[in-house]
């Protein structure tokens, strides 16, 4: 396999840990990785091929301007290395946007797309995740965007999670048709009769659940319950600590229930996601969050090699072409 | 104060545990109730007052059809209720677009209202709640819609929770201004114009925090929002309880863990928050939520008798006016 790019630049504990969890990546996994960036910043790189790159988009840059003017930026080198046959994959944790302007401008739009999208596993402990798309490329969007959006995700969900003929949803405001925005109810009929294993409308309630594998909705919509998910999950784990520290006793009654509660909070944890994928370039891209850890960066390479492994472009491309 | 109008026959636990609510909110709060329903569904009334209505307008009954053809439905007779002059306000656990039907077509809209919208306090334990509207009366919105839910949603926080100049602030999917949809970019510049205490954009993950006391949203989003908010707590409050039951060392461990998780439960319960209010008619009209105990019933009519007594629709009234 060719390597897996990693933007050694990009995410808020760059580039020391995305370097380290590159190193990781290697050591544990056997995957080949090509980092790029600033080989001055990058540190001890274990002996890890650098692809040299000058510039950094940074997590608040603009990221159509960054995109353009920063052309010898981390993520515009790595998705050129894809596109050059050099890397068989791109993994950044920087700039969201600028990860897919980088992606859209130099590898391209995959044939027949008509917006790429971000899709993010949701996890639901004790089952597979569930996969949101579109999750914040893609503010406004038609129906047959929204078409796509379920062909790709449903794809993605083959690929990434082994699911045969995974169910897709549309997310609304109720499971009856006469229920949402026009938009959701011009979709509705596309998807129906698009050949998916469509399961109709589904709501904020039933993305941490086994109602879908695969959830649709428009970028915004799909941001705003994905931030409002993270936001209620880390006030609400944030209030479990609290209490378990409220008091000595507490501290010690806590071990034996951390350790029953520990298996359902590695899945829950962001850095076992492997990261969101944008949905609908050439080539596989995965856009982790920006926090983190090498860790992730693992995950996410590990991730990456599947998805270059199972075909992942060439099977969206089939799902949307046979749509 | 004229009595509180709580429609018996609405909800899933309708009409026992609404009963009971209405019997237990006269004996703790000493306000004057009037139930609405069938008089033999009732059982022990308790004494109380009951306005009869022969018809009931379901759960899953489309909730336009209802109100027009069950015109001696509970909800129908409860909004006519504070019509004429019979009742301070209505309660109900029903049909929610029924209520909302209800209330529009026979207390009327507020002058000068566009449409009215569902005001739902979102818990912040340890602080005042987050009021966020709309939840789901409006699909689809306009910029100027949004803006009098501003308005509406800044006199409720005032009215409700005491808060001088409440933060307003927008839903949207980043802080910065180009982000979000048309109808967010417009609506912003209506919003900061307004003379409000408008704080920008916030994010999903705002919700549960004391970044704005009210946020503002057209219906999809916010009820998606919603949505994907209890689901998630509920997801992870049943992880917690199962930890908690794992094993019999942990039963054992989880009481003091659980005193300590206590109050933060307690804020977090739906039955406590006293339910959404529909702004933008003339009358006070409390939308509690489907699965309402009797202590949901106590808490929604002891709020109804404050926002009569704040007169919350004079204040509704004067900020549309003043904008």
């Amino acid at each position: 396999m060719l390597p897996i790019a990693v933007d050694a630049m990009g995410g808020d504990k760059a580039p020391k840990e995305i370097v380290e969890g590159a190193k990781l990546a290697v050591d544990e996994l056997g995957l080949p990785v090509v980092l790029v960036g600033q080989p001055e910043a990058l540190g001890d790189a274990g002996g890890l091929e650098v692809i040299p790159a000058s510039e950094v988009i940074g997590m608040r840059d603009d990221p159509a301007q960054g995109v353009r003017r920063k052309k010898d930026s981390s993520l515009v080198r790595a998705a050129e290395a894809v596109r050059d046959g050099k890397a068989a994959a791109m993994v950044s944790a920087g700039n969201t946007g600028a990860t897919m302007g980088a992606a859209l401008l130099r590898m391209g739009r995959l044939k027949g797309v008509q917006r790429p999208a971000i899709a993010t596993p949701i996890p639901v402990p004790g089952q597979t995740p569930t996969v949101l798309l579109d999750a914040g490329a893609n503010a406004e969007c038609t129906p047959t965007y929204l078409l796509q959006f379920a062909q790709m995700g449903a794809a993605f969900a083959t690929a990434r999670y082994g699911i045969r003929d995974p169910k897709v949803a549309l997310l609304s405001i109720g499971e009856e048709d006469t229920k949402g925005t026009s938009l959701v109810k011009e979709a509705r009929g596309l998807l129906a009769g698009a050949g998916l294993n469509f399961v109709g409308n589904v709501e904020g309630r039933d993305l941490m659940s086994d109602a879908a594998d695969v959830v649709v909705t428009d970028g915004f919509t799909g941001n705003v319950a994905l931030k409002t998910l993270e936001g209620s999950l880390k006030f609400l784990i944030g209030a479990i600590f609290e209490a378990f520290n409220s008091s000595e006793e507490a501290k010690s009654a806590s071990g034996v229930l951390l350790d029953a509660l520990a298996p359902a909070a590695a899945e829950l944890d962001p850095d076992a996601t492997g990261g969101a994928m944008l949905l609908g370039v050439e080539g596989v891209c995965i856009i982790s969050h920006g926090s983190s850890s090498a860790r992730a960066i693992v995950n996410a390479v590990r991730v990456a090699g599947e998805m270059v492994d199972g075909q992942l472009v060439e099977r969206l491309r089939g799902a949307v072409a046979a749509g």
